[in-house]
């Protein structure tokens, strides 16, 4: 039976790496004979300027009669004087809404070849392995009433609604207390809940939910604490689930303590485990086009999504070993380069891959 | 002309570490004959212990009475299960609204004596000096509607409003590029403009100030990106700007970046430079009460009392001169000690600033 895979590259430096994340696909597609149809569309920016949203109504259509999808990045300084509704931003938004992509993965993970790669001092870092359960659908992105209106004293004033209801907040739980059972049984639910009422019922309903989950231990963190303890000794959490906004902020500072963020992955699933795919990084518009950017990230992603959505987890296995493999052999592009070291290009890393998977 | 400081020690480590404080600026008050008068007020759990509410009327009379108030620290588990309108918070957050003490000035820099103590690479950090002002009256602390309510499904949803006005921005704004112009005329606002239509207005009303600061090179940032800017490069950074919510977190994580929030005093002014004064950590419950907490945080808050809002900043140069001292003298509380340093209490190092000022 075949599955359906929608490559959408996106913006930036997303068309070069997911042409080597394409690649190495497609050659284990072969080798493996896994049955994986392969789909394309256009999505943020390039959507825009082909056909004036950021995403069109053919390609949602596409995107939802897909097994999965693969995303590269979206957005750049062309399109930031749009206003919210027409950015490239909102096409990644959209997808996730419409598709019901509420629980989003992030793993923030230290390769040991890349431990010099981090700010922070080698022995609080070495070994990091966090997941970072973030909500992808609801809170402050998508609440409303939203917008920028103006006073009756003739000022302008903008707003946006932080919400969240106990079914939200239950079904992202459940993902978080799942990814606890399978991993250190240590959840810490984060929020600010001796502000934010949304967040005072988000901290109940994680208090309850624990009684389904009595082996993991749940701590609660505010979130400004959590920021602190994040720098001050991260190796203290396992998963951490959270808000779409403080989930955004989170985890871009836990992907940055690796040093080394073009390596890291991220899944985002429905409740069926159908799901979408994307490098944590963004489209680094000031390096696109030069083909330098960091492909691995993305090829991660592609491992990701065969293992979560379709089905083929020994083959995730074999790229993440791969990619472990390349970092062994020395390869490395810009962004984690250090002495000693092999610099090459986007094109040499995914060849360099797609070679470990020729010879295994 | 006599004038009156309030203060608020509040509840955990806050009266051990303002006990210090206020011996330090009783000691100059009486040294250098600056006409000070002290007045003293719960707060916080303290409050909601003794009178039922975390802040009472006559607390709240003093305090706008007072010329200035140093604050101590609030909250502890003992009222973590009280509903946020009651919490030892709201005493803190209703004294910032009622006193429209809008400008939070945070600064996070390193002593040079304590680069050891980051858990970033030294290199990263050393020189560090950043100055954060929080937006801290309005944003989603403040907004209305919120709460939580039962919807038509039966289940509940708790909501929270993110909300700016012009006006709050821009004299926000101006204490920032006031601030900026004063330091390395370099300010980077942080907002999320390509999500929430709030942040989009920000964005552009720091944009338009900038034509009366010319000199001020602004950017703009969002707010993952400086999370992570702040562990990647945080010296990249001289002045950021950004609303209550994301300076909680930015300001605390710029704090931790020190490797010592023992250390950082803040100041939150009215547009009359009025303002409260209070150490950036918390109250820090789990050592209260031993006798070990650092208190120069809340000296250094008292230095920034004596300049902003008493007009005696040769005074203030001399108390942080003082503290600067008694980390040569090799004075450490628990919090920031390491191998070869003398290790003492609250007590002992308030005696040292204090023996400083004696012999000066
Ligand atoms: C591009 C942007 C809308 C997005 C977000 O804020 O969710 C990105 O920062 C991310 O984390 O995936
Ligand atoms: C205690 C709490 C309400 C407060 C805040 O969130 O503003 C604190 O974290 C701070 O930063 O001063």
């Amino acid at each position: 039976m075949s599955k359906n895979v929608l490559i959408m590259a996106g913006d930036g430096i997303g068309p070069e790496i997911m042409e080597q994340a394409e690649n190495v696909l497609r050659f284990v597609n072969e080798q493996e004979s896994l049955g994986l149809e392969f789909d394309h569309a256009l999505v943020g920016g390039a959507s825009i300027d082909a056909a004036g949203v950021p995403l069109t109504e053919d390609a949602l259509k596409l995107a939802k009669a897909s097994d999965a999808i693969l995303f590269g990045a979206i957005g750049g300084p062309k399109w930031e004087s749009l206003e919210i509704a027409i950015r490239p931003e909102k096409g990644l938004l959209r997808l996730r809404s419409e598709m019901e992509l509420f629980g989003n993965l992030r793993p923030a993970m230290l390769y040991p070849q890349l431990a010099e790669a981090s700010s922070l001092k080698p022995e609080l870092v070495s070994g990091l392995d966090i997941l970072i359960v973030r909500e992808l659908t609801g809170g402050i992105y998508f609440g409303q009433p939203r917008g920028i209106r103006t006073l009756e004293n003739g000022e302008r004033q903008g707003y946006n609604t932080y919400v969240y209801s106990e079914s939200e907040i239950i079904r992202i739980g459940r993902v978080a207390f799942e990814a606890a059972m399978k991993r250190g049984k240590k959840l810490c639910s984060v929020d600010k809940a001796n502000v934010l009422e949304v967040t005072e019922l988000w901290r109940e309903i994680m208090t309850d939910l624990n009684k389904e989950y009595p082996e993991v231990k749940l701590s609660h963190m505010y979130v400004d604490n959590a920021a602190m303890q994040l720098i001050r000794a991260p190796k203290q959490f396992d998963v951490i689930v959270t808000g779409n906004m403080f989930g955004d902020i989170l985890s871009d500072a836990a992907a940055m303590l690796t040093g080394s963020i073009g390596m890291l992955p991220s899944a985002s699933l429905d409740k069926n485990n159908k799901g979408m795919y994307e490098p944590c990084h963004g489209s680094a518009p000031d390096i696109a086009g030069q083909g330098i950017a960091n492909p691995l990230a993305t090829i991660l992603s592609a491992a990701m999504m065969l293992r979560y959505s379709l089905g083929h987890g020994a083959t995730a296995d074999r790229l993440e070993a791969a990619v472990s493999k390349v970092l062994d052999q020395g390869y490395r592009t810009a962004d984690i380069y250090s002495e000693g070291t092999q610099k090459v290009s986007t094109s040499q890393m995914g060849e360099a891959v797609l070679n470990v998977l020729k010879s295994s």
